[in-house]
């Protein structure tokens, strides 16, 4: 099944099941007033979700028009949001970064970081930055959410832990990376509120397209009417979500409603922008800045600069949106 | 007035109202069901909480004994948790830890870390650990609550924003900060679940030991039975909790009911352990151990082991508890 969150005036939304097609939705409204309520009480909420879900594709209930404008991300704040590190292609194409580690990049545990989680962005809210400078980047990725995890759990506990699957963007400011680095505590300023798709699916909604706690599906990511990149997520995924799980669970336990980030979408290859229509291309500008360094001397794509557009959307071999698509324009703060 | 949470198999709990003197409470069920849910709706909640305080307070009610132990932290979970370093001592004593920063300490803008939200200790939960030899160490912070703080939000608007003030346990783990800090993701592993006293009080019921954004409080720390600090969290904090939350707005905005540290509280001294009674000491082992090497050549004081205790408390001249104590033992996990 397919669970979106409407805005309703209040900070947690509206929990509503959304047709497999993306086109009508019904309240869940009596179910569990919103989706962290629904999984605190998975088991008793899950199947009557599902039951209203099955009436709704077989249209045995009519219910409403989903319209993505109208919808918050489906966890508006969440009590945990974890970034990992699964695409170690993401990372070699990032670490030539000025203030990134130029230490061999550890290839045994996932690097990880701990994000702000209280106040997502909806799908198509606009990226408001506080300033004009900031070289502000996109980050395409797919992200899981968990039940409890206890502290230490095993590889399979992790997998079994996977309650909802959807997409992200998470919004980073390279400007501000160096300086968050070379403070020695990690990521904070460079990585302002994340935005995520209009839906968050049960796996089973995946079919054979989520497997080995990975989704086989490909990110598709577009800045204003370019194509950016489409890499599949299911391929060069280092660490899978299960890996990223158990990591996540070294030292503590996580909470119900727990998000955990795949890390930026990234597939190897020797391309540059523009791609041609079958390309890969890249899932955030720097990795296409650092290949241009390489294959031509310089970078050439410009960071996102207010009035651009960024639309990310995960689609099978036919096209089909799976999740729907973040689409937000970048806009500077107004004092 | 004095807020807590009490036990009430629901992962938020159930709001309680505290007596000044943390030996009765009211409940606040019919108010708010959560205090996160309080905090949403703080205009309209906290005029009838606080009426029903000034009756607790004044005995027109009765109310029922308060017992710590079957207190949570008084939000159990929140969106986010953010601690800052507003004393610069602290920094100055553990940059010399392996793996921190040897470049100059950051003397215009304060530190800070996204700590995870998803799962608080209660205030005598006991400390697991994965491993007996994590170095497992406390640090002994005050806290404050936030309600939404824009963007860029100005000392004076970030100063009006603290809703309600208390104390931590930020539990560190500081066998793995070396890693996590070479990482350069930043502190994940070793900062595991955060402890919170009993009680979050408005600041009004400070009096003047809530001024100039800085809790004037003797922050006191015993492990077992020995007194190790008790430094005032009111002197050399030299980036105050407007500092601490218009830094933390930078580049975001925060959602109601944000949690920010001060840090691990540290006033300028030349002692080592064991203090005097009227001695200032230390509120984490790891300063003390810098000290030691400073003073007499080698680190003596052990971190932490399963079946140590920890107890933290603000009190005021007379020594009267504030928010209540943490007093927590370190356990081993079991498999």
């Amino acid at each position: 099944m397919k669970l979106a969150t409407l805005r309703s005036g209040r900070p947690d939304g509206h929990l509503v099941i959304v047709s497999r097609d993306l086109s009508r939705f019904a309240s869940a409204g009596r179910i569990a007033p919103s989706l962290q309520a629904a999984l605190d009480e998975w088991g008793r909420c899950a199947p009557i979700l599902r039951a209203v879900s099955d009436q709704l594709n077989n249209s045995e209930i009519a219910g409403m028009p989903f319209v993505p404008d109208e919808a918050l991300a489906p966890l508006p704040r969440a009590y945990q949001w974890i970034d990992g590190s699964g695409y170690m292609v993401h990372l070699d194409r990032v670490r030539t970064l000025k203030g990134s580690k130029d230490t061999e990049l550890q290839d045994q545990r996932p690097l990880m970081y701990q994000g702000g989680s209280d106040s997502f962005l909806s799908p198509t809210a606009s990226i408001v930055v506080p300033e004009d400078n900031l070289a502000v980047d996109f980050e395409a990725e797919v992200v899981v959410v968990t039940s409890h995890v206890p502290m230490r759990a095993t590889k399979e506990d992790a997998s079994e832990a996977v309650r909802l699957i959807g997409i992200c963007n998470d919004v980073s400011l390279r400007r501000l990376v160096a300086d968050d680095l070379q403070n020695g505590f990690g990521f904070f300023h460079a990585k302002p509120a994340t935005s995520f798709g209009p839906v968050f699916v049960t796996p089973d909604e995946l079919g054979d397209k989520w497997r080995d706690n990975r989704v086989h599906l490909k990110v598709r990511s577009h800045v204003n009417s370019s194509l950016y990149g489409q890499p599949n997520a299911g391929i060069d995924m280092r660490f899978d979500f299960a890996d990223l799980i158990a990591e996540a669970a070294r030292t503590r336990e996580l909470g119900n409603g727990t998000i955990i980030g795949s890390g930026t979408v990234a597939n190897a290859h020797e391309e540059i922008l523009p791609i041609r229509s079958n390309g890969i291309g890249f899932s955030c500008i720097v990795e296409a800045r650092t290949m241009e360094k390489i294959k031509i001397g310089a970078a050439r794509t410009p960071f996102l600069r207010p009035g651009d557009r960024v639309r990310i959307e995960a689609v099978d071999e036919a096209g089909r949106s799976m999740f729907g698509a973040i689409d937000q324009e970048v806009v500077l703060l107004s004092r």
